[in-house]
């Protein structure tokens, strides 16, 4: 391929545009949708929506919630707004997310909160909040409504968990699923479930916990990912959980098999405030050597499983099938 | 009353017992409900709403509500949901402000921000009012919906329109009114739509003009409050707005009148980072003598008599006094 322009795409990437394809023309829609939910006569929130909704994201989430409502092939039309909502809740906890982590970076763009500020990012995530929800509010469906308010209501308590996690090395790996499934399954199974309301609602329950499963392996991948993800790949600065002291799955099932000399380590390494390079080397290789990733894949393996055996439930249909490869993308996803 | 333990209250505290007085029994019942639908198993949101509810507040938008389903006398028992629900709203929107403005005390208490952090302001304001549309969910009631989700966007495109407004001595009235009607009568005028809805369906519009005349001579009241107030007896610094650089009512209508000499200090003022407390004194004194505060007055009382005009249409009634007392009390009060 050199001489040429085409950019070499990573296999995880490919294995996204396969899974989009059977709706993909719909996610075209959902993005026109979602800049006409955001319109504003005020040129200041123009500006913020028009930054956040250039850099388009993988649309993961509308994804699901559009593959959900095909999986008879009887997708209704109000699909595309439910999902462009979805998404533009899912941008509001990002843009929120952003301000508080004082992050700079997201999608390859500056966050709101560098290029406008930090006051800006607050209003303008309550913003895209409350337009979505009353695009949801116009459409009607109590049903929807029901379950994305319950649902944006525990990102935010996992959101909490998030900070109470952090520095605790007692974290249980019981509180670890609690917090993982508040701050990511939630979202992804409320995606697949409202689709189902807007296609064939008696797959409702299937799809729901079709889609906790796979955000649960969705989120271990994620926590695996700080873990062993090569910086040079990712473009990303690296092990950024375990320098701010983020206690996820790794950790934990590692801190149960160590020695007492690692374990020392790991205490040491809780108790910097900013651990050298060579101190998160150190401490990687302390939780690889014990099994922790080990451990965590099997765990998410374990839920990939689960997901599987859910949506195999169905009927054979393209939408199944990209449904079944979400699984396998996110299993295999370097970013 | 010297020698008792008794504390002398200001005539405005006194005119809100008495507004309150149809509802008081129900208010109660309101702050029940706000601490049921905020609820949570996890400590540090139950730390952050004790600390947050534990401050009462004025509950001025659940008495406006209250009162608006009782003006036929056969108010819902589901008034009682909404009223808490718009509170925590309410209540919502400034924890964020205040977390953007790094303000330290709200009602005589530390702001969540500076006794918790700033990321447990951001998510708590987002735990509040995604619990609070969960429960008007519940509910069923879409034009409830409706209106609430409509309103507390034109909250955020109301906290926009503010920042847009700081530093901009060319800001003109028209866009003055649009700012304060987006971020204070707006919600007033949906508390009391919400509140016909729950009782006298057929009040809707016409206690809808009320509150959002109502919500404009409050808005206008507070902007002259901060050129008139007393710190001595307000116990609060003294003219923030005009240190803020916020330009309101008062000083766009000087801005008109003043001589050229005048209009050069007040350019001096807003090129200066931290105006002396004798500059904020002396630009205080310029545009009260320009007249821009007995503007601002007319303003006021204007919108003032379009609110009595709209609620005096209603049957009598005690519901119909209290509404009829409470443009006075926004007329008149201190703090």
């Amino acid at each position: 391929m050199s001489g040429t322009i085409t950019r070499p795409r990573s296999p995880a990437t490919a294995a996204l545009r396969e899974i989009q394809e059977p709706v993909r023309d719909r996610l075209d829609l959902v993005v026109e949708e979602m800049g006409r939910i955001v319109t504003s006569e005020l040129s200041l929130i123009e500006d913020v929506s028009r930054h956040l909704l250039q850099a388009r994201g993988k649309l993961f989430r509308p994804t699901l919630t559009l593959l959900a409502s095909s999986v008879d092939d009887r997708p209704q039309e109000r699909a595309i707004t439910v999902a462009a909502a979805i998404e533009l809740m899912h941008l509001a906890t990002l843009v929120h997310d952003d301000s508080v982590d004082h992050s700079v970076l997201r999608r390859g763009l500056p966050t709101v909160n560098s290029l406008f500020s930090h006051q800006v990012s607050v209003i303008m995530g309550d913003f895209l909040y409350s337009r979505a929800l009353h695009a949801l509010v116009q459409q009607g469906d109590l049903d929807v409504l029901r379950i994305l308010t319950r649902v944006s209501n525990e990102l935010t308590v996992g959101e909490m968990r998030q900070l109470a996690a952090v520095d605790r090395l007692s974290f249980p790996e019981s509180e670890y699923y609690e917090l993982i499934r508040a701050k990511t399954a939630t979202l992804l199974s409320a995606a697949c479930e409202v689709g189902a309301l807007c296609g064939s609602r008696d797959r409702r329950l299937t799809l729901a916990l079709y889609g906790d499963r796979l955000g649960m392996a969705f989120q271990i991948a994620d926590d695996i990912l700080d873990y062993v993800e090569d910086t040079a790949v990712t473009g990303k600065p690296s092990r950024l959980d375990l320098r701010e002291h983020k206690v996820t799955l790794p950790l934990i099932a590692a801190l149960r098999a160590m020695p007492a000399t690692h374990r020392a380590r790991i205490d040491a390494f809780f108790a910097a405030e900013e651990p050298s390079d060579e101190f998160v080397a150190e401490v990687t290789a302390i939780v690889i050597d014990a099994g922790g990733v080990d451990y965590a894949r099997r765990q998410g393996e374990r839920f990939a499983r689960e997901a599987e055996t859910a949506v195999r439930a169905l009927p054979d249909s393209p939408a199944r099938s990209a449904l079944v490869d979400a699984i396998v993308y996110v299993m295999d996803r370097r970013s």
